[in-house]
């Protein structure tokens, strides 16, 4: 039987790996690294170089191929439709590289950014390719240090207040439902659209503070915090100085309101 | 100046520490370790497995002290009283072992459960201890697996849906409050009331699913996941008898509701 890692292996910070991360790349004969597309090549170069520091014997072979481009424009507001055919088309990529890169007995390692648990799509795609029957395999999923995990870590705060919940949501969401009910911290990921301004300019803007950060665990870290009125303009023009220079930018933040609880 | 590590060591398994904090480890002359009580004591004896694991050399020492106990049947639905003295006491504590265990230019470590960030009182507890202003020291947070990413992890499922949220809470709030709005994904953390299970009691219980573990990561992990109504019951059994058994449990869970979204 053919068996499968899915390996969380943290924000950025190649440090964020652990030991049990390191066992699994210790165990995998095939590595699959799926890229984005052209601006993701410093991501690709960062799992290199894990590959390079925790498998110095070089026993092991490496697959890459590209993720499809998913269909942002489309859909409406969970873009089910547009994920739906992307996941299909994803899981048709990775339904042939299991089958033909992963012989029979070897093991195979798919490695996440961040935690697999959190907005990714990994797991779900796996269990749509044993669905559907056509190849076999076992697999097993690593927890890694998420994006949010580290954010807090390096601005040194909870995620929640004392026994209070904590939301963790998509730009889109914000911006569609506004800050939701009964919850006072609001961790956001995958914000394209900086949902964080809309609350810089209400007439409430004062109760809101704001943790960001970008390439987080990166020596490009990027790292503002402070009352959302001040700090919003500041991480706009941040985050677009940013991108430019860069080509693409990976960013979360949690949105903190003072609470009535 | 002193300088103090807050340390995520993960949910239990000993492999959930990250290479960053091996390293952090590796760069400290005093490990303070906090006990609840008697019933902990396979926890002190965890953090001390990874001490001998990590540091060979012996050349730290270790300072073992009291958390002081809260008062759990104290307050209303936040039990914020309670906890605003706890913690005072606690401060007191930290202080103390930070004033007369760490010498200057020395390093210590607090080891924490999961990660700093999630229902954890560490980072509060050091910044009042600053704001006291009469012990200088400077911190870094070091992120850990929280159980929360373990549980899922062990259950091979995402926390979230596709582009929909996810709110962590606590077994009181989602006992006193009921299912969030918006929400269709919980995880439940500090639940000792077993608040699932007025879900499984209600006419609509059979759009609930539960995610379930006890111990994860350690040799007497539990894991139960399936529908509520059949899970419930089960859950309810295994629990009290591990509780009986070892004297404490640790247990979180993700209920998820067939969602409208």
């Amino acid at each position: 039987m053919r068996k499968i890692h899915v390996i969380g292996i943290g924000a950025g910070d190649p440090d964020h790996l652990t030991l049990q991360a390191v066992k699994a790349f210790g165990d995998t004969d095939v590595f699959f690294i799926l890229g984005k597309g052209e601006e993701k090549v410093d991501l690709v170069a960062l799992r290199r170089g894990m590959l390079d520091a925790h498998r110095p014997d070089g026993a092991y072979r490496v697959v890459e191929a590209r993720d499809p481009e998913r269909d942002r424009k489309a859909g409406g507001a969970d873009y089910s439709p547009a994920v739906d055919d992307w996941r299909g088309r994803r899981a048709d990529i990775y339904e042939r590289l299991i089958a033909e890169e992963l012989r029979a007995e070897e093991t195979g390692a798919f490695l996440v950014w961040g935690d697999p648990a959190l907005y990714d799509s990994t797991i779900g795609i796996l269990e749509e390719v044993l669905a559907r029957g056509s190849v076999e395999f076992d697999y097993a999923v690593v927890p890694g240090i998420s994006s949010v995990s580290a954010l807090a870590a390096r601005h040194r705060t909870g995620l929640n207040r004392v026994a209070r919940p904590v939301q963790i949501t998509t730009g889109r969401r914000l911006a569609d439902e506004g800050f939701p009910d009964g919850v006072d911290d609001v961790v956001v990921m995958l914000d394209a659209r900086q949902a964080f301004g809309r609350f810089a300019d209400r007439d409430d803007a004062g109760i809101y503070e704001i943790y960001w950060g970008a390439y987080i665990g990166t020596p490009d870290e990027i790292l503002v915090s402070g009352p959302l009125a001040e700090a919003a303009p500041r991480i706009e023009r941040l985050r677009a100085e940013a991108r430019a220079r860069k080509g693409w930018i990976m960013d979360t933040y949690l949105l903190r309101r003072r609470g009535d609880g």
